[in-house]
């Protein structure tokens, strides 16, 4: 049982099938307990609860989960921890992104409404609901054309799991629902909204996924308008003019919440995060130069900067969008545990067998190289269209040699991204890494140091977006939204360093060999010389 | 049991493991029976009979089971076929290649003395020993750098497999076994000569294999005793000066032979061939422009052709090389059914399974698409050092479609072989498959005909190349060694015609598009745009 002088912030992390909350000690970071909540309803695909079929590709959820899921982890981590509610200090709340639903102007969703209940259009898309890719195509076609500039802050092109293509798929395919709704929300900010009574919308959200900045606003009107008459409106008036850096305070939980759980009415809750954002505040990093790399299924990453730079094929570059006073660069690879778990797959081999043997294997030796493109190619191409390659191929050649030549062609895939930031200004000074396959695989930290020839150190603790969520629980109650202060807080409550991993000189020099052919099939293939990659998606 | 008027030939098809032969009637080319025998040595590896350890990549064999496989099979096929002897009128061989071995003056195998049986470079080295990569590499080398022209013949690039390279490793290695023997012949030579008595040397063995030519013999002695001094008198004394097509008669079964078999002294005994070629024979071909595609682990393209040419990365072309009269050509891939091999091995799924999937898959659907180097490219580019390639891989790629896709790669090679040699005057007008692979796989053969875009028929007759020893078997035994007079007999004795693969109008203008998509990738890889397949092997 905790002392009863001790402070504790609250963090909830929404993912995609569950919610985990985490309960850590303001002053220190150090974790009183933890929960987590699956979803009853997970991710909507088919039909709807009520049996209406759903078209293909599409991916939808159930707001009263995610009210579900807060009220159960609050009071389960009260029940497990024995903290009295009064010593909890703050809320923090991280979520996916872009999920985002139609409301009503008091915040009910569409989807709880009789009329809209059996109206696909009227429940939350969830990010990778794929039902945009029209809209999106239109998007940045009509951009290239018109010349927009808020193209380059998300390197050339805008995914279709983005919210102006989402909400144009509601605007063509349910005129009803674009006219009855008075909010269209990311679910991050409906959350906070439902909790506190105050709708407050972050930076995060909007600058990652909405195209908006804190300079531009969103993008031009006349643009806006002419890939639909009213969508420059309908953004301003439903989505909103003002956002907020993930830092400030948002509101304060409501009385009716605060009976729901459990948690001390008038609880300061900070202005949401997106998940893999939280991730950069739980790993305790808040200096500019520390570029956290998520390596899950896919890599995310994160980069804080005091420098605004337009760096080709970046995800996305915000100003507060992750800390106030900075701008956060956010970078990706469409596919990285997803391309081994192919490999496992094809090669019927576990993971395992597999890493048991590639780990004996010295760079080089297999001959063979890859190019890691089995689900496009994010940053620095963005194209969707590109596709995997291996090369090198013998009669000779064994599935554990295909395995890290895998592994070895998403590692250079990061180095490309951390070069290609450093080349437009925009320095890289320490890597981080977390994430389940980083954390799963020291052969794979070993190959990431050698090949980027960079010391990689790993983030231990667990929760880390959840961390991050609490770390911002913990700035709202103190009300620090000012540089200096928020990343005093992030300094005290950043877990315990991880191990590092040190490149081994002898290897460096080898993948620096490697590198270079790496990078010649990246441009024969990635910038034109051959197109054969998108040539053969089309047949 | 055969009517006593008719008239029969014996082929004997000398394989790596074993021997086969066949009686065929040569009126009219039906088999009458056939047998096998395995070699008691096999192929011999590792170690001599005697202990004596052997280098890496070494690989002999025994003469004497050689000459066991010949009084075994003659002695099985008279008592299984009950035919009188005298009916049998003549007798074929053909024989793996350069399958080599030093002698004595009277043909005695230098293995055979007591004090050479232990010395590993007395003994027959086998077509696939690997011991003489060095000399061939200085033979390459030293041909090219004095501008000889015999290597154009070859497609610019002899095998460490071949005649001159395995004498100079003898040469260089145990200059007391080069010292000591009288004479370095081709085994299917040697077994002729000890069945007859007569020493009677194919010109297919030494064309295609040996660097000679029927206008120009050896290389030039300047270039052979630049290579090693005496080399061009060893050639001349050893290898002898005359060689003779396959079609004329070389003897007659001597006394010992017959009583030792059983068959009449004095049968006719044609001169031998190499084994791949004996199938042209055996498959009914003898006329110019219809080529032969033996598609197994590997691939060999055989031809007769009116013309002499210089097809770059030909295998070879020889004056008298198959029959009287022709110019034959070879060209080959060094891996088909060892590539699907060794996928069936790296995805731990059967053939039959991969390919029942792999067949419903309509041309370009699984967006992939391979280089066949797995084994190095033999025709037309004549690198061992290329790799294989796959290309178009994602997340969603099924191991049936990686199946096809090296399928497609195959076929993609076999054209692009043909091409050029159309290009450079070598007419092909029709396509005849033969081959374990092109008998088990249908589907194999329905690319084959789409990618090809042209109609494809398979030998469906067993024993191809036994058939072919035994039709030289009956030229011989006519003793009809002009062009009209050989091709009467092949005629005769042809196989019953075999089903034909037609080309499918629609997959056939899909693989034109995914072809040329092919010879993009492959001059890339091949001629020089990226030469990093070599280099990767360089490591």
């Amino acid at each position: 049982m905790a002392g009863k002088e001790r402070r504790f912030s609250l963090g909830l992390d929404y993912g995609t099938e569950s919610a985990r909350a985490v309960l850590l000690d303001v002053s220190n970071g150090k974790m009183a307990a933890s929960a987590s909540s699956k979803y009853k309803s997970g991710v909507i695909e088919g039909k709807l609860p009520s049996g209406i079929k759903l078209p293909k590709h599409w991916a939808l959820q159930d707001p009263a989960d995610w009210l579900n899921a807060f009220q159960s982890l609050s009071k389960s981590l009260l029940k497990k921890s024995k903290i009295n509610p009064e010593q909890i200090v703050g809320i923090g709340i991280d979520f996916t992104s872009c999920t985002v639903l139609p409301a009503a102007s008091d915040g009910k969703p569409l989807c709880f409404q009789p009329n809209f209940k059996r109206t696909p259009h009227a429940w939350p898309k969830l990010w990778k609901h794929h039902g945009a890719q029209e809209e999106a195509e239109a998007i940045n076609k009509v951009a290239v054309e018109m010349g927009e500039k808020f193209l380059n802050k998300y390197g050339g092109k805008i995914s279709p799991e983005w919210l102006i293509p989402k909400l144009l798929e509601i605007m063509n395919g349910a005129p009803e629902i674009a006219q009855a709704m008075d909010k269209f929300v990311e679910a991050q900010d409906w959350l906070v909204w439902q909790v506190t009574g105050t709708e407050c919308r972050s930076a995060c959200g909007a600058g990652y996924k909405g195209c908006w900045s804190k300079n531009g606003g969103f993008p031009d009107d006349i643009f806006l308008n002419a890939l639909k008459p009213g969508l420059a409106d309908t953004l301003k008036n439903k989505v909103g003019t003002h956002f907020y850096a993930p830092g400030h305070r948002a509101g304060t939980l409501c009385k009716s919440w605060a009976l729901k759980t459990g948690l001390r009415e008038g609880t300061p809750v900070g202005v949401s995060i997106i998940d893999a954002h939280a991730a950069v505040l739980g790993a305790g990093i808040s200096d500019p130069g520390k570029m956290v790399l998520c390596i899950g299924t896919s890599a995310c990453h994160l980069l804080l900067s005091d420098n605004e730079r337009e760096v080709p094929g970046i995800s996305g570059v915000v100003e507060d969008g992750i800390l106030p006073g900075f701008f956060g660069y956010e970078a990706g690879q469409a596919a990285v545990g997803d391309i081994f778990g192919w490999f496992s797959k094809v090669s019927g081999k576990s993971f395992m067998a597999l890493e048991r043997r590639a780990k004996k294997l010295k760079p080089g030796e297999s001959g063979l190289i890859a190019l890691d493109w089995w689900n496009g190619n994010r940053s620095v191409l963005s194209d969707a269209n590109l596709t995997g390659m291996i090369l090198g191929l013998t009669l000779t050649t064994q599935p554990h040699e295909i395995y890290r030549a895998l592994v070895e062609a998403t590692a250079m895939g990061t180095r490309k991204i951390v070069e290609t930031m450093e080349q437009f200004g925009v320095p890289v000074k320490d890597l981080i890494a977390t994430g389940g396959i980083a954390e799963k695989s020291p052969m794979l930290l070993q190959i990431y140091a050698d090949i980027l020839n960079r010391p990689i150190e790993l983030v231990q603790a667990k929760d880390l977006c959840a961390r991050g969520a609490a770390v911002l629980g913990a700035i709202a109650a103190e009300d620090v939204s000012i540089r200096g202060g928020v990343q005093d807080v992030v300094r005290r409550m950043s877990p315990n360093p991880g191990r590092t991993y040190v490149p081994e000189g002898k290897n460096a020099s080898i993948y620096e060999t490697l590198y270079r052919e790496y990078l010649e099939l990246h441009d024969y293939f990635g910038t034109g010389g051959n197109g054969v990659m998108q040539r053969l998606r089309d047949f």
